[in-house]
C-alpha cells in the first residue's frame, strides 16, 4: 500500500477499529503522520497507558484503571439502589445524562439462546450477590428496548421478585420527537402510558 | 463522560481523527479497551513507531520512515519520468493500481487564490529542480480532476512546456461504470476521446 512496513501496520490495525475499513483507516494514518506532534503522539502514549491500565471493575463491569470502578467507591453515590444495564456504554449514556445518583451494574449483554448466552455469561450471579450484600431495596432495569433486552429484563424481575422494588424505565416519545417518525409500537406504549397534565 | 480521565483523554483524542466523532470515538475506545491484548497494546505500539519514525520524503513529499522514501531510493523505479500528485493518498492509490514504474512528486496541495496558497507552498519549486537535476523526459500530471486540481496542472505545464514530454491522465468512462449513472462531462469527454476498437 504505502512504501513502508511500519506505516502499513498501523493502517491495518486502524481498520480493525469499528466504523473504520481499510480506506478510512489509511485517511486516518494519513491524518495523524501529518499531525504527528499534536496528535500522533498523544495518541499513542494515552493509548498506552489505557492499554496498561484499563480493566473491567470487579463489582459492577464498568471499565476503569482500578480493580474497583470510581462509581463503585464513591461515597456520594446513594446506597441501596442499583441501575442494570446491558453494556459499558449504556453506563456511560446513563451519566451523560447525570440524572441517576446510585451505582450500576454492567450484565455485558443479553440472555440469548441462539449465541448460547446465559446467566452465568452475564454477570447475573454478581448482581443477585450484590442485592443481599449491598442492602439493595430498588433495582432499575434500564435495558435496551429489544427483544433480547426485555427478555434479560424478565429474568432478573423472576430471580429479584419480593426482594427488592424493580422498576424499569418509562417507554413514550422521545424529546424532540416527531410522531410521524415513530413506530406504531412507540405510539401506543406513549398513549397507553398518557398523563394528565 | 467515563468514570476515568485516562479513558475520557483517549476518547477525546480519538474523536480527532476523520471520519470519527465523540460516539464513534467512545464505540472505539470501547472495542479497544475490550481487546486490549489483541489490539490497543498493537496499536499503542504501532502508533509510537510510526510517530517516531514517519516523516515526509525531502525529494517527493511521500510519507515514509527516512528522509530519502524507499520509492525515490529503489533503483528499480524508472529514471527520467515523474508522476505528479496532489496528495499522499493519490500517490499511494497509483501504487496499489501497480500500473506506474517511475517516481513521484507530491505537491501538497492544490493552487487556491481563496485559500493564499501559492507555487511556493506547494512543492512546485522542487519539482523544477527535480526535472533538471533528474534528467526529466515526461511529467505525468495526475491532478485530481477538480478546478483546483486543473488549474494547477496548467500552471505547471506552462512552466515546464518545451522542456519535458507533458501528459495527463486519460478521462473516460470508469471501469464497470454505468452510463446512466455518470456526469455529463465524464460522458462528453468519453465521446470525444473514443478509440477505434
Amino acid at each position: 500500500m504505502s512504501s513502508t512496513k511500519d506505516i502499513d501496520t498501523l493502517i491495518e490495525l486502524m481498520a480493525k477499529l469499528p466504523g473504520l475499513g481499510p480506506r478510512s483507516a489509511r485517511r486516518a494514518v494519513l491524518h495523524l503522520i501529518r499531525k504527528r506532534a499534536l496528535l500522533l503522539a498523544p495518541l499513542a502514549d494515552s493509548m498506552q497507558t489505557v492499554a496498561a491500565t484499563a480493566r473491567e471493575c470487579l463489582n459492577c463491569g464498568n471499565v476503569g484503571t482500578s480493580d474497583i470502578c470510581d462509581i463503585c467507591e464513591s461515597e456520594k453515590r446513594a446506597n441501596g439502589i442499583l441501575c442494570v444495564v446491558e453494556d459499558v456504554s449504556d453506563l456511560w449514556a446513563m451519566e451523560r445524562a447525570n440524572v441517576f445518583k446510585g451505582r450500576y451494574h454492567v450484565l455485558g449483554g443479553t440472555l440469548s439462546a441462539l449465541d448460547a448466552i446465559g446467566p452465568e455469561e452475564l454477570r447475573i450471579p454478581r448482581l443477585i450477590d450484590r442485592v443481599t450484600s449491598e442492602h439493595i431495596t430498588e433495582v432499575i432495569l434500564a435495558l435496551n428496548a429489544t427483544i433480547d433486552g426485555q427478555t434479560t429484563a424478565h429474568y432478573i424481575a423472576d430471580l429479584l421478585e419480593n426482594r427488592v422494588t424493580l422498576t424499569s424505565l418509562a417507554q413514550g416519545v422521545p424529546i424532540g420527537g416527531e410522531l410521524d417518525y415513530l413506530d406504531d409500537g412507540t405510539i401506543t406504549a406513549a398513549m397507553n402510558a398518557r398523563k394528565p397534565i
